[in-house]
């Protein structure tokens, strides 16, 4: 552990970087603008998707707006923005330093916020609202730890707060997504009597939230946990929507549940120190949002890339925040993932084989999404469902986000094979895949595609 | 495995005997008496419980009774009775073979029927019924696999039925109820590609129960999930409820889940091969169920104790239906445990000690929550909850059911302490119990006691 701990320190990330939050470009008019939904979203989905930018609680409690409390008032039929920048500037002499995003998961009373926004681990009334019971665990890995675990627990404490704060720190990778590695979070729980009022917290990136919110789903057979995500990937997608578990050695995720948080908090300076190759990570599943359901995001993605990877603040800010509109509304849609919510695992089964066939841990979840979005894409192609000027928009694309556009040369065709047969898609003996099929924004998931194409697109893509 | 067959096959219990089911006493009029409920019952409770007993669904077919289906109509308010004997014997000219009594757990679209029956396993529709997708794993253990395994296997493939059976045999005992003999049933289940639409199906008793459930739980983040319980503590309480998990080295059912299956199959015909001490274990929990809720249940066990224990059949399927339908109706106010189903829970505390402390599997789960029961009634005692004539016969049934009415030498008082303190029921820090309060049929779940009595029960029970 502290050979990992100094050869982490030593890595060249600035910590020094200033963040410039300005909200987005949503809300650059001083007037929401509704960027919402496409066609495949359903009309139940829209209405039950709400969506407000407001300002930090601190500020909010001035004006007693019901949103600040985290928005579980019910939803209403319609585009339902419960607080707009413009109101609150109204009335407000000058703007409030800090701003906040609060994006709502609707999904009755398993309903939670996402807050997004700058320096929000600095605001501890955020957490402490959502810590239920007098202790907590805070599960991170030794990469995070060092960086943000007392920001943390003194966000916690802060104010005088009676609460006894645990941690367990886990080894940094995926390849430590394992029932082995979990067991040691229920080990501390038990040792540090963790009871069924507490919290678990998941700090840090995509593993940490899916063993942290297993661990919290099994735990006494559940209890209480808030996501907080540091990395791209987590922030806008894996801490959303319930999805916890971990890797069997045979294949990806095969044993979890789906366990909502009481909240998501986003701090976007977490960023700040976030590696380029995990950033890119992120970003594959930022372009999935836009090529299965958000075309007018996939364009402004085409403008904005490279801001994206320079870290421009208000850009990444409103890659999180759409992003998280946009998973938000499909798991509201679709919680189980009895159709709907498979739309979000475009590129995931192509990827997941690849991160099994070449051993969790050496490809980073996002860049074998992104070589397996251009494999999803080309059996779109090869089946006539998309056409080429798209294609080689999404190349263009994967590559500017510096992703690989291919699987590695140690993937073969039977590999592939064997591990697609067990993916968690498969029904009845069928595999089931995302496809791309029609203009920009639209895809389907289907086992109702020619096979050939299929072989056609592995034989394409491996040397053997 | 052989030596196992031969000693069960030659014990002294006829398979022979007629079932002779009235319904029990609540419906020998031939109108449905409404046994139901006791004080300590919400009125929701109550109005949500449904209750029905109905023929076999070979002749309820002829009639085309919603009941037959499975009970998920949905519930309305008051007793509900869908189907009753009488009603159907007007209609037919000779009695059918088999009886069939049917007790509802409603829980929503979570809703679910326990069977309860002689010779259910040879009832092919009710397992096909509820089977979904055309994979079953079926998990069992080495004791029973060689008595039931090859019928349930018949009965879903009954009528030529498409269907791939897959078991898994895991060796018999509490002491394997481990994290690391759960991998095998998910090893099993990705070596035989189970999809998303596949079904478990736990053929044993509360261990196969609790770990094939909590499998189902976890396996792709939940599958479909059938209790066919063949011991009688299965029978009566675990397989009801959806409580799953496994035990961890320093706590029991540490690791969990609420999982509800699809329904819970009791062919009383299993009862016969179960051994004495299996039986006596079972009793334990029939006992709970008079002392927390149901003094005439109670009573009634006062009267039966013998016949029990004799498997009078007609005596034992009175007992399990009634005590399914206390689990049910509790289960039905409180799911996942908010407080009145804790009371389920009586003697469990100090039991669950009992079995942590002598190693998992020296105890049987039924004895020790015999021991831990008569802890509690002590402790109520000793803070004026109950008087002395209500303890004499709780201590004279467990006497007559052949439980232990104290833990064994090995435990102290310092390791009931240790253990205790990392019950599931301890919040906040306070250790929570079921104590008993006023007359036969009452307790109450509290950290509201004095704790010199917990301290003086603990003496009295222990030599250091």
């Amino acid at each position: 552990m502290e050979a990992v701990k100094a050869s982490l320190s030593s890595q060249p990330f600035s910590s020094t970087l200033n963040v410039d939050v300005e909200g987005g470009l949503d809300i650059s008019s001083g007037r929401k603008k509704v960027i919402w939904p496409r066609k495949s979203l359903s009309k139940v989905a829209s209405a039950r998707l709400q969506s407000s930018t407001v300002w930090s609680s601190k500020e909010l409690a001035k004006f007693s707006l019901p949103a600040v409390t985290g928005g579980r008032q019910g939803s209403s039929v319609g585009m339902h923005i419960r607080a707009n920048a413009a109101q609150i500037m109204d009335d407000v002499a000058a703007p409030p330093r800090e701003e906040m995003t609060i994006v709502d998961v609707d999904l009755g009373d398993r309903s939670y916020p996402i807050y997004i926004g700058k320096g929000l681990l600095n605001q501890p009334e955020l957490l402490q609202n959502h810590v239920h019971g007098k202790k907590v665990l805070i599960v991170t890995n030794s990469t995070i730890a060092p960086l943000y675990l007392d920001r943390v627990i003194a966000s916690l404490k802060d104010g005088g707060n009676k609460v006894e704060v645990e941690s367990v720190i886990l080894p940094d990778g995926e390849q430590y997504k394992s029932m082995e590695v979990l067991m040691k979070v229920y080990d501390k729980a038990i040792e540090t009597r963790m009871d069924r009022r507490c919290t678990f917290i998941a700090l840090g990136g995509g593993v940490i939230g899916d063993m942290c919110g297993y661990a919290a789903a099994s735990y006494l057979r559940g209890v209480n946990f808030i996501q907080i995500p540091t990395t791209l990937m987590a922030q806008v997608d894996s801490s959303v929507g319930g999805k916890t578990g971990v890797n069997h050695p045979l294949g990806k995720n095969m044993i979890g549940a789906f366990y909502q948080p009481q909240c998501v908090l986003v701090d976007t300076e977490t960023l700040n120190t976030l590696p380029d190759r995990e950033l890119a990570s992120g970003v594959a599943e930022v372009i999935k949002y836009g090529l299965i359901r958000d075309a007018d995001f996939f364009e402004w993605q085409e403008e904005n890339m490279e801001k994206i990877l320079a870290r421009d603040t208000s850009t990444l800010v409103y890659a999180v925040k759409r992003s998280c509109e946009n998973k938000a509304a499909v798991v509201a849609a679709d919680e189980r993932e009895a159709g709907l919510r498979a739309t979000l695992n475009l590129g995931h089964t192509f990827g997941h084989a690849i991160e099994t066939g070449t051993g969790y841990g050496n490809w980073l979840h996002g860049e074998a999404v992104g070589a397996g979005t251009i494999m999803a894409a080309d059996m779109s192609l090869r089946l006539g469902w998309i056409d080429k000027d798209l294609f080689n928009r999404i190349l263009s694309i994967t590559m500017r986000a510096k992703l690989p556009i291919e699987p590695p040369s140690s993937m073969d065709v039977q590999l592939f094979k064997s591990i697609m047969a067990v993916d968690k898609k498969v029904a009845d003996g069928l595999l089931r895949l995302i496809l791309l099929k029609g203009p920009l924004g639209n895809c389907v998931f289907t086992a109702d595609y020619d096979v050939k194409a299929l072989e056609d697109t592995l034989r394409h893509f491996c040397k053997s």
